[in-house]
């Protein structure tokens, strides 16, 4: 495998979006060849696996179900075109990877975490980010922009993701088990996404660039 | 859990929907309250999982996502409608559980065993059939059923497990599988599909009723 594979994470309002279109663009211009792709979905067959969680209110599948159908969007995405990708030398941006599954199903839904791995070994042939840049916002203000992004458009993001749907506590957890995942590994990277939008781009570029 | 869990297994061709029928018949009439299912689907929502890999061609999906699907569709069928209608006492009879993902996925692919029963705990609570009536014909048999079969009306079966798609020796190790499990496990009755249809139905009333 020779390319390097960089996820972002981070709840809705983080600028996500954003910031990977400009690090694309910053490492285009450096002369990589980069893939920008997304989660859940990405390749034909987990964008209909994804559109199963996108529709439908929340509560529709158990957490279970859930879990299993995100697995099964990543084994596609992976296996269709994340490493073909990486492989073929090129960088990956991803929105959203295992991280999500492990913050919010895990430490937010009480799924063990041994077990999301083990899945995830099985689903992608353990294939982990080189890098997860997890753009951290506090609950509230994560909150509050979210709120006024669904009121201008409808929001795309699974349900069970959405903030209005799981509460504050919820997003504390899932909040808490990012912060965990970058003690523990140096693969995750905390960027403070509450400070000025050209400033989280500058932090970024520090560490991907 | 008071109500009784049957499943059918067997390829096509070996009678399963007529079996199914009947024993579900002579069960209501000595009063029991029977449920009559299938995998995979069975729930609103596993019939939407089930459309993923019932539509599109062979080798659409990998076996792992193949997998992570079918479970996913298990685990909603079991917590929705499964699991319900055993604590509310009644037999549920269903065209094909969790033998068909060892069978087919584990002996016939070669996905772990091991792995396939720790996916199965996690998606459905650790539930298993009280009693699987194995559908066994000769591999020749089946495939000569299954291709008038075919030719008759347009299969609704997943592409995965028709006859035609995966060739002799494949379907042969998928017999050796459920023969393994018959020899292992009480629970896993081999019935001579080859006999006459009433003499089916007998075998499976001697052992169900």
């Amino acid at each position: 495998m020779t390319g390097r594979f960089i996820a972002f994470e981070g709840g809705e309002g983080a600028g996500k979006s954003t910031q990977i279109a400009r690090l694309a663009e910053a490492l285009r211009a450096r002369g990589e060849d980069v893939v920008v792709t997304r989660e859940p979905g990405g390749t034909p067959g987990a964008e209909e696996i994804r559109a199963l969680f996108v529709q439908g209110a929340t509560g529709r599948w158990t957490v279970e179900t859930d879990v299993l159908l995100v697995s099964a969007a990543r084994a596609d995405h992976v296996a269709r075109l994340i490493r073909p990708a990486l492989e073929a030398g090129k960088t990956v941006l991803c929105d959203r990877f295992i991280h999500s599954t492990l913050a919010y199903q895990g430490c937010g839904k009480g799924v063990s975490i041994g077990l999301l791995k083990r899945l995830h070994r099985f689903a992608t042939g353990d294939l982990w980010p080189d890098l997860v840049l997890w753009l951290d916002l506090p609950v509230e203000l994560g909150l509050s922009r979210s709120t006024k992004r669904a009121a201008a458009q409808d929001s795309a993001l699974p349900q069970e993701q959405r903030f209005e749907a799981l509460g504050l506590a919820y997003h504390e957890k899932v909040r808490r088990g990012f912060a965990a995942f970058a003690a523990d590994d140096p693969r995750v990277v905390r960027i403070d996404a509450a400070q000025p939008i050209d400033d989280v781009t500058a932090a970024i570029a520090a560490v991907a660039l």
